[in-house]
């Protein structure tokens, strides 16, 4: 194929990589702090930065004034989010213990980070230095910041399955229109992102260190500042990696409830919460997606708290639920359903071995998502209540063929372009599920691995949703380690392909996006 | 509810269905028949016929001359499966032999064969006479009979989640052009029907019978001419019943390679079968549908003929596949793939022990379903060849944004409306496949039943997509009786709502549909 037949400038989209390469420099200069603070893997993070520097240059020298249109950002935007996860793999070679070692299992922990699903093929926690650690828990805040400015900013520009929507409801004025320009946009929700992640920082720790500077005991004795910063750097950005293998159950009561709130931030559209720490609290109430948000999780957190209430869950390695204990019942609950419905992936409790009625609730949660614009994976709510409002109408027009019945949010008619580009998104990702679990499954038995169908639904839904945990051995403290390289390099595409809403990457698959 | 606020002229319905349940009884000579022949079971089947025309009189009086609009036809289709289904218990609880003398049972066996599904609660053949098994055919001709009027004559007029393109493929004139009168319709595919079912009885008894007439061995030697006629009565309504316990295994391979194109028939285009033996089988070849159809049986029947000629399916009860053999090999993956693609569900080999792989591959055969305007379930080829264009149709407006780009279908664009209807149908069947394998397994643990959940899986699909026969102990030649009564009602809900398209059950269950 010669160059003169592609409709797509790939040198100027490449060259943007390259400058986002470069970029990520910055950041790795705090597990290079960390390094340097514990003295271990110093040599690590300096080569890795000198050659994410050195290969963000070269690419950028393929075009050094690149002019992207709607096909390249396209590329850009999936190729960005494979470079990272590739030149992230880095400091687990270089460091070059435990199962990170492996390239495969780099590359899968690599691609977690980034897409913030937060899966991990570690094996023991232990074989890993406190930087190698910290890179791990920033690589999701990384990719969480830029999911959100893709979200809110640029996806909803390309029109792609429905993400116009995204911002529609957002009440008032849209954040366009208050900030013209993509950069500027970005701007402002990074200074909300990272001023909630400093926030949730500061009172983690606070419940460690502030109680005994006034004499009594700590709430959170284990709430290290080095573990404050590491669990800061996961919540916001749906990710729900830990330095801990027991994840938020290595954790106080105390701890657990105050995570619960940031995780229902980190799950609300990035517009709204920007919109709130404005001001205008009260146009974040009436957003439709917010109240269905909120409702979901009440409704859920009630049927599952009353399940542990009365049948418990008990016997488990970590976080049994004693049944008629009101207040576990209602953390667990609420705990496991917030982080598996925003997609964050913590867990208080093994709900691997929670009864079977709760398991299957908590993966139906795992399909919710969280709201549009926000870092949260999965289908998402705003999808959820526009398919809903869909088959009704599709219901209404079915007793009433010539009712013109428009689909509506917030009063405004929603483009049928939208709805079906929501169907077309829907249909396709249960598609991937449904095949992806087959592939999981049939590749454990051609590799000998046993492992039953619903463990393989979970890590299905867990890595396309950007979960992170499932059941069985895949469990919130357990691991992907298990699956063969091919299972594992198939749950890394997955990762990607959620992560990045499947159409925008599936088009690159077609010829028609390379050829007029 | 007062009843002038009742929207539906619900005597006019009952009225309906009450004419339908006292024509039965002209059908249920025939297995009176067979009881007088055999010395067997004539009261049971004396005492249904007086009770249908009783009841189905009684119906009658509520509105002796019944007006029927769209909301009316929604509640008629409905009701009369129902209640079909419930007066269809009449001969099993009656006769009251063997499992089927439980009620849920019975309703379990008579909803599978009045919707053509072939999903048995049986225990021991042995314990119901020659009629009541006969009986138990009849039911699958008669439902799929009412199907074929449904499908090609009421659902495409209430233009149902995309049933409007049902017919819309047939080249030429369409159907209701050629005969414009429903009941004129009905009456050519009755025809039609009739004339199919009886070549197969005389195909298949002349494998049994004709060779010896030459002084040759039989080509079937147990296909008495009550097998011939029972299992004719169930290939054209891809019904899938057999009163043999081993379905089609019982039989040579002469009748197994028989059968497969009387299958392929019965999952075809009503419509199309009509033109082709009046004399257009040109256009039938160029059908978009047909082609796609038999397109799919070549390329999944050689994938699976690959897989059991390299590594077989040994050591089965019955039909075990050595490797290397040819004929054998070919004619298991042919014989099995066509009676799930086309949601037939008879059996030659016991498919729950083969391998992974191939499971997984007839898994996935269970949702393809028939054509549309055939007998066959499940989704339909029809609905697949419009969601694929459309998907890519979403793939190419993503990349150009600006494209006013319909999808077509042998040149015609296709309405927006029935493209609409199709995804929401399409998201609806995956939705309650999935609730139906919780609820399936939730039930199952519940009671204490151990399933795993691909046999949950493939209950739910092969009842939801009215195909038979499931994985492990639901296997074809096994039984659904181990399941809790909850279950099994449950999934007489399933074939239900899944033989007559979903949307039209869905909508009695929404207010709207019974107010103003
Ligand atoms: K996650
Ligand atoms: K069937």
């Amino acid at each position: 194929m010669s160059r003169s037949r592609l409709r797509v400038e790939w040198r100027a989209s490449l060259s943007l990589v390259g400058t986002v390469l470069r970029y990520l420099s910055v950041p790795l200069a705090f597990p290079l702090v960390v390094a340097l603070y514990y003295a271990n893997d110093v040599l690590v993070f300096a080569a890795t930065i000198v050659a994410v520097v050195g290969v963000g240059y070269g690419l950028e020298r393929l075009d050094p004034d690149p002019d992207l249109g709607p096909r390249e950002g396209f590329l850009m935007v999936g190729l960005t989010w494979l470079a990272v996860a590739v030149v992230g793999t880095m400091p687990y070679l270089l460091a070059g213990t435990g199962t990170l070692a492996e390239p495969v299992n780099a590359l899968f922990e690599s691609m977690s980070g980034f897409t913030t699903t937060g899966a991990t093929v570690m094996g023991s926690f232990d074989d890993h230095s406190k930087a190698i650690l910290m890179w791990r828990q920033l690589t999701q805040w990384l990719g969480g910041m830029g999911i959100v400015v893709l979200a809110v900013a640029i996806l909803p520009e390309l029109s792609v399955g429905g993400a116009q929507l995204m911002d529609a409801e957002a009440p008032g004025p849209g954040i366009e229109k208050l900030t013209p320009r993509i950069a500027e946009t970005a701007r402002v929700l990074w200074l909300a992102y990272v001023g909630i992640t400093a926030l949730e920082v500061v009172l983690l720790y606070g419940l460690h260190a502030a109680p005994p500077l006034v004499g009594v005991e700590s709430l959170a004795p284990n709430m290290t500042f080095y573990n404050a910063v590491a669990h800061g750097l996961t919540t916001m950005p749906t990710g729900g990696f830990s330095p801990e293998a027991d994840s938020i159950a290595a954790f106080s009561a105390a701890v657990q409830w105050l995570v619960i709130p940031f995780m229902v931030v980190a799950g609300t559209n990035f517009a709204l919460v920007w919109r709130a720490v404005n001001g205008s609290p009260g146009r974040v109430v009436r957003d439709t997606e917010f109240r269905a948000y909120l409702g979901l999780l009440g409704v859920v957190t009630a049927l599952l708290a009353g399940l542990l209430f009365t049948g418990g869950a008990t016997g488990l390695e970590l976080g049994s639920v004693v049944p008629g204990d009101a207040e576990n019942s209602l953390r667990q609950a609420a705990f496991q359903v917030v982080s598996l419905v925003t997609t964050t992936g913590y867990a208080t409790s093994d709900f691997a071995g929670w009864s079977e009625a709760s398991k299957y609730l908590l993966l139906f949660t795992m399909f919710v998502g969280g709201s549009g614009g926000s870092t949260g994976g999965a289908v998402k709510i705003i999808r959820w209540v526009v398919v809903v409002k869909a088959i009704r109408r599709e219901l209404f027009t079915t007793v009433h063929p010539e009712a013109v019945s428009p689909v509506r949010l917030a009063g405004s008619v929603v483009d049928e372009r939208a709805i079906r580009g929501i169907f077309a998104f829907t249909l396709l990702y249960f598609v991937l599920f449904f095949v992806g679990t087959v592939f999981v499954v049939v590749d454990a038995s051609r590799v000998d691995y046993s492992i039953n169908v619903l463990e393989a639904m979970s890590a299905t839904a867990s890595t396309l949703g950007n979960v992170g945990p499932g059941f069985g051995s895949l469990g919130p403290f357990g691991s992907y380690e298990q699956f063969s390289d091919a299972s594992k390099l198939f749950m890394v595409f997955l990762m990607w392909v959620g992560r990045l809403e499947i159409l925008p990457v599936l088009v690159l698959f077609t010829p028609g996006y390379w050829r007029s």
